[in-house]
């Protein structure tokens, strides 16, 4: 190998090949379309920006200002990658909303890039997958991002998922009462960890750490684990804070969601409030959003989000309130592969034409345009090895139906179709082809 | 704005909001759609690499080597952003080959980034767009590769254009006949300027730079300057080169190709052989192709590639034949704009429903829900504004149908549907919705 340059990728960085990008493009397909229908526009920007602008107001010494990719590029300029596509939004949306005007909704699907220390599952390159809605307080915005969460699970296959609600408002009007407004942040650090460390280790850190007494730890804590339907968890919550403003109204936004859900048609049992998600972000001020699988509950949130009072405060002085989430791509595409909602497959065209008789390679592309003009994928293999060899290809890289035609079949009219996955092959004639590929395409 | 960070983009680079992505969106849509039709499967690799990989055997002063985005990251590698699809693709395949197998088809979309000196319509991080097929020397690929263009051309909605093809092989013929087989690098790059500087002016370049005689020059550019029909052509070509075999087999090649195209069914006029193409890059060993749009010809080719004899000979001693193309994003998208082949929007949803009774969200998000499962993008207004300002950003955002129902229309059952550009409104019943709208949207 002393005279090659060494084929490698970056620690931390990996190849796509077709059997991991067929599912990606797949994922990323069905969520545009679903963006799309709810009227999100997609939009792009630059992979490099100036570092002030991604660093904002963080440290320098921040985990992720340490994790930048950063350098002085030709021109001098302190440069850096992208590591989210939250802040090139709110840089793109202080630069432009004027001319776009508000409500501005958008998605913004590409890689984004962090020097993390590389682990099992995470990478340095990876894609996010955002959608928002800013410029408008509006709580239709709020309920909208609900069924958005809802109708793309449903699209990427998914039938048991519950989108799990909750709204800021009430746990903050429950610590305005109680006189610990000021702790909120260290509060919601904490109460964000209960699913992982229990709660006797949260009343712990509520209690050392942010200063709440062991009576109003237990408080968070019965707000947090209180259960039932929405209609029983909306009532008690009528009845507990009416009188706190501001939790008041995060009762009426979460009433007003499950209602507007259940009418458009959303069943109850996908969009359940949970008073315990809290998002440890100090980011979100009111809806917040997490979905879970409820077949594989322990990979997390695979889609989360929340509304937030103002995007772009670094940047500018309009202030842009909004709401919005973010689809774990990675998580999913995993979550996909182990409940078997991926295909197997490193062929994007089902169905292959052998080729047989290499002087009718006019004729087998001809077939094989009159199919793709239907839709259908067709491979026409590129050189006349033994049938045999063809038919071995066709199957390890996953196509499901073989079309052949030597002189046999040419002087007939017919074709042999074959469903590689049973191994049977019948003869049809030449006008029937499509439907008989249709058939196996479909069963 | 001293307390704000300026939001700017970084010279060379720019964002694509709504009107700009949207159009993007769609062509890489169907750039994929005819890709994976025909068997061709995505890939991805990292935007960054190591920076020795990239370079490969290029010089440091190289002009593409010093536009490199180049840094050494947190861990000390030297490490670039990719200049194009191609090299990553060698390094690619020269690692996964082996897994993949021969005939590997894959597409490959993406940013690349360039520290070019701005100019008008040039751009430091902008997207290729390439297919190939490797691991075959069978003209069968090189046909297809004709026939995937044609095809991604029409599917762009283009109806006048043609895809120019030549063969290198005929040239190197000619030239090892003319004892010129060494200079062929200098004149193939001499004759790449002929549409350019003219005739005189390539002679002259010939003369005084490739070493020909002046003679010798006249014969390369009678070869080049070859007009008439396809057939006419190999004709000519079959009784001039039929003694070199180089030349013989270049010609048997292209016969082959237009051959398979006309039964195939592609119009002779779309295929057209041109021996002046040249294309510059000593890459290119065998069929090339260059495309062309009738109606805008200045704009230079929108899809260009060729057969080349080994993709990945700097990282692996297998040699890997292939022959692919790639997509002029950027002109296309310009010409596609001239031609008025873009619809002018900035909504992906082309119905909004007004929201007229905010206490009627449910419904609104009802019959939205209707119509987006019926595959119509539909955005429900997420405030209750005047229906003047609802209706005047319909307009401005390009929306074509805007749905209304207040109390009377919810109390009698139906919907007013009102055509945004002929600005005419109808009562239909709500379960006449989604045909009134599809009238519409089709019209």
């Amino acid at each position: 190998m002393a005279d090659f340059i060494e084929p490698r990728t970056l620690k931390g960085f990996r190849d796509y090949p077709p059997e991991l990008m067929i599912p990606r493009e797949r994922l990323l397909e069905k969520a545009r379309e679903v963006y799309r229908s709810y009227g999100y526009a997609p939009i792009d920007t630059p992979a490099l920006e100036y570092a002030e602008i991604l660093v904002g107001k963080m440290s320098e010494e921040a985990e992720i200002t340490r994790q930048l990719y950063r350098f002085t590029d030709n021109g001098g300029r302190d440069v850096a990658l992208r590591f989210d596509l939250t802040v090139p939004f709110a840089r793109f949306a202080a630069q432009h909303i004027g001319k776009l005007g508000t409500p501005f909704k958008r998605y913004h699907m590409g890689p984004v890039w962090r020097g993390e220390t590389p682990q099992a599952g995470r990478f340095r390159e990876f894609w996010q997958c955002d959608f928002d809605t800013i410029g408008t307080e509006s709580n239709a915005s709020d309920i909208e991002t609900a069924l958005v969460i809802h109708d793309l699970m449903r699209a990427l296959g998914f039938e048991r998922f519950e989108v799990r609600i909750n709204n800021r408002l009430i746990l903050n009007g429950l610590l305005e009462e109680l006189g610990l407004a000021e702790k909120g942040a260290a509060l919601l650090r904490a109460l964000d960890k209960l699913p992982k460390v229990g709660r006797d280790a949260v009343i712990a850190e509520m209690t050392e750490k942010a200063g709440a007494t062991a009576g109003q730890a237990e408080r968070v804590l019965a707000l947090a684990g209180m259960t039932g339907t929405n209609a029983e968890i909306l009532d008690r919550l009528g009845r507990e804070f009416g009188g706190n403003a501001r939790a008041a109204e995060g009762v009426k936004r979460l009433r007003e969601l499950t209602d507007v859900a259940r009418v458009a048609g959303v069943p109850e049992e996908r969009l359940r409030l949970d008073l315990s998600i809290a998002r440890g972000l100090d980011y979100y001020t009111g809806t917040i959003y997490e979905t879970f699988l409820l077949d594989l509950p322990k990979i997390g949130s695979v889609c989360s989000g929340g509304r937030y009072d103002n995007l772009a405060a670094l940047y500018t002085k309009q202030r842009l309130p909004g709401v919005g989430a973010s689809l774990g791509l990675d998580r999913l595409l995993a979550a996909m592969e182990e409940l078997k909602l991926l295909p197997k497959t490193a062929t994007p065209a089902p169905v292959l034409v052998v080729q047989f008789s290499p002087e009718r390679l006019g004729e087998y592309q001809r077939m094989a345009r009159q199919l793709r003009a239907e839709g259908i994928g067709v491979e026409v293999y590129p050189e006349a090895k033994k049938v045999g060899q063809q038919f071995k290809y066709a199957e390890q890289r996953g196509f499901r139906v073989a079309l052949t035609a030597g002189p046999d079949e040419f002087a007939q009219g017919v074709w042999k179709v074959k469903d590689l996955a049973r191994r049977e092959e019948t003869t049809v004639p030449a006008a029937g082809v499509l439907n008989a590929v249709r058939k196996l395409l479909v069963g």
